[in-house]
């Protein structure tokens, strides 16, 4: 009963912000990912660090499990109540809380949305960089540890966050990080909560980090005849320095699937998406640079343009991708993939993957941040059909195994969720048990997002 | 007696290499601080993981204290075995394991120095950015969160760690990260060993990111009537996002210092020394840029080369400001502070400072990372007169609750060691405690660098 009691010691302190109905339970048990509905016993909507803390003390003090939620969009049901208890909704907390453009920062609550942000940003001339593509809250990347397209350039959360306020399981509140663009002053509890999954504490307040916004922006895009050459000429562009601000691998399935979903026309081979960031000049040297090294390697019809129109188009299909590859078999669900290995490796792993898929039932498209070594399939499965979904799952281990063989990791950005676990020991040895460790020592009722990331007892 | 039990037993796996010598003990005694000379008992100089991890077992088992040590250059006495037992010397893990220049990534021991692994890599078209001046070990680096005059355009060495291998205090070995560019797999255990001082493991291994050697470097110096307008000109280029590489703020003092040591005849006023990296057009345009915006600023005799012996010649005054300031007062020890503040705060920080230096019988040269918003004094005091020592120590106090009001923190880059330790609780609150609950997570003996970063009982 321990559940109940604090639900009913919550309501007291949230009164209807507090929702146990069927429809809000069932809309914070969705995920973007296969794995079935998986309601909360509750859906709490704090508004305030105070009440987040108060949440938690409860929460502590019952044993009742505590998930935030930001805006549900993650792939890997990160934020799954996996063994029930209260949904923290974070979208109330959406304000902006301070924006100093000398200092290049901003200072949000966990609820704000990337693009929120930069709505707000838009006079300020700056901007906040980091792109997963869908419009998540900037709780939830943080959490996740979220990147994207333009990480190549600007970084991951992980670069891009300055400082937090936390929550702690206990009802603790920390700050983490200062404004200062750099500090050695202790052990950085930001990092360690960022990528935690909203194990070791809610985030409730973040300071991040911002970027002028470039005076000219270009985009291009190259058809390369195999996957190989299009890998390669990102090897090259980054060993020269050239700053990239996006550099996107589509594979020819994948091209396939934007053309009938955008009714484009584009050669259905695999395809480099770029973007350059800089000054008139900088970002006309850098795509002649890049087209140089692109015809080296086979690349064919390299354009670039510094019309917005062209460049929304691009980036539209881009961050559509993942829709347009679920509507290659309508009424599928998808299982994804987010290896990231070392960029030496990545050809030889996305060979292998086709090698692997061409004798396999499960079928999908490829697209990748190459530049970050990072490279997703969206296996397409029937959802009535435990054999297909089965076959995904052991084809997507596949790949893992061989990301971890050559030195890499089983998840880039998307986090460990649900479907990662089972990685964990092999990617970590030891480490995993020192993260539950770490773990035991902040929560030790294991109240926080419980059954993610760390296994303990 | 247990101390004098682990020496014997750690004899028994080094033999020789386990030194007790009054030569040996007070080399490892030394600081570049004020600190007084503070031997350990025995210096231990393991030349495999498995030495370390056999070191660390026995000395938990005795209790006995454990500090690693890599060249001593550090100006806080962070590797100042304070409470006696054995220092360890990583200089004889001195290896570059592997280069993957590909990858853009090298695989180090922490003995090797950031000078000894950019020589290796000169024929690869690569290096190692980070720069605090010193030829410091990369595991020294690595454990105070190193930065230096590069960190505005390259990150810190939280930045430039991809991963990690270290040794638990139980002798437990561990890896941390991966090859990857990126991951969201699980806690951040890099990060959270990276500035931890050695209190959390023993770094054995670092994979370390690399950048392209620039096409063009070009460097600049530059004339400003008052620190306040060459702030200005730092804070104008980097928000218009000229990707500065180095840039660096000498006062008008730390000028007549290089002026005596070098026998130079630089006009004592604040000066910029500036840096550009990129391809031959890129670095003519960002110069010009910045020659602009320090124009408009009241900038005078901005003046850039890229000839090689030019820019040597600056950096090598830049890198030898600690010894030019030394030698303003002949026989002085030098009481060093590290304020980082948020960029629009660094004018007031350094003028407040300034003042209060006018009102105090201690005196000395600032100069600063301005990129960062980090800048640092020179207190040059009499060895022989304690109450110079503690004006010194007031002043920089005074300087640190200053940071701290705005936002700031106590430590850009020096870390905390020994001086830095009295201002924690007020610069991480409740967050302090957490760190340590982390250490005794970690350590729960309190072998690992006892004293340093938390206060554990």
């Amino acid at each position: 009963m321990t559940i109940e009691t604090a639900i009913e010691a919550v309501r007291k302190v949230l009164g209807p912000r507090l929702e146990t109905t069927e429809a809000a339970r069932s809309l914070h048990g969705q995920n973007e990912g296969y794995y079935p509905v998986t309601p909360p016993d509750a859906v709490a909507s704090p508004e305030t660090t105070q009440e987040v803390s108060e949440i938690l003390r409860i929460c502590n003090t019952e044993g009742c499990p505590v998930v935030a939620w930001g805006t549900g969009t993650s792939l890997e049901a990160n934020a799954l109540a996996l063994r029930g208890g209260i949904c923290l909704d974070m979208s109330r907390m959406d304000k902006v809380l301070d924006t100093q453009p000398e200092d290049m920062l901003a200072v949000v609550q966990p609820g704000v949305t990337r693009e929120a942000l930069n709505e707000e940003l838009r006079a300020t001339g700056l901007f906040f960089p980091v792109d997963p593509g869908a419009n998540a809250s900037l709780g939830g990347m943080a959490s996740t540890r979220a990147s994207g397209t333009t990480a190549v350039r600007y970084g991951t959360m992980r670069e891009n966050v300055m400082a937090l306020e936390a929550v702690l399981a206990d009802g603790r509140i920390i700050r983490t990080g200062s404004r200062a663009r750099k500090s050695a002053s202790g052990y950085d509890l930001t990092k360690l909560l960022i990528g935690s999954e909203g194990t070791l504490g809610i985030i409730t307040e973040l300071t991040l980090r911002l970027q002028g916004q470039p005076e000219a922006i270009s985009a291009a895009v190259c058809a390369f005849p195999d996957v190989a050459s299009a890998v390669d000429t990102v090897i090259t562009t980054i060993q020269m320095g050239v700053p990239m601000a996006r550099i996107e691998l589509l594979d020819a399935v994948q091209i396939k699937g934007l053309n009938q979903h955008f009714n484009a026309t584009m050669e259905e081979v695999p395809q480099l998406f770029l973007e350059f960031h800089g000054s008139d000049s900088a970002v006309k040297e850098q795509a002649e640079i890049v087209a140089e090294i692109a015809a080296d390697h086979g690349g064919k019809g390299f354009e670039w343009s510094t019309r917005p129109e062209d460049r929304s188009r691009l980036w539209k299909m881009r961050h559509n991708a993942y829709f347009a590859a679920k509507a290659l078999r309508p009424g599928c669900r998808v299982v994804t993939t987010d290896i990231c290995v070392p960029i030496s490796k990545l050809a030889q792993a996305i060979a292998d993957t086709q090698a692997d898929m061409a004798g396999s039932t499960v079928k999908g498209p490829i697209l990748g941040h190459v530049g970050d070594g990072n490279y997703h399939t969206a296996l397409l499965v029937d959802p009535d059909n435990p054999a297909e979904l089965e076959e995904a799952k052991s084809l997507a281990a596949r790949m893992a195994k061989r990301a971890l063989a050559v030195g890499g990791t089983v998840t880039g950005e998307h986090g460990i969720g649900v479907g990662k676990m089972k990685f964990m020991a092999e990617e970590h040895g030891q480490g995993w048990s020192v993260m539950a460790d770490i773990k035991r020592t902040f929560d030790p009722r294991n109240i926080l997002n419980p059954g993610k990331v760390v296994e303990i007892n």
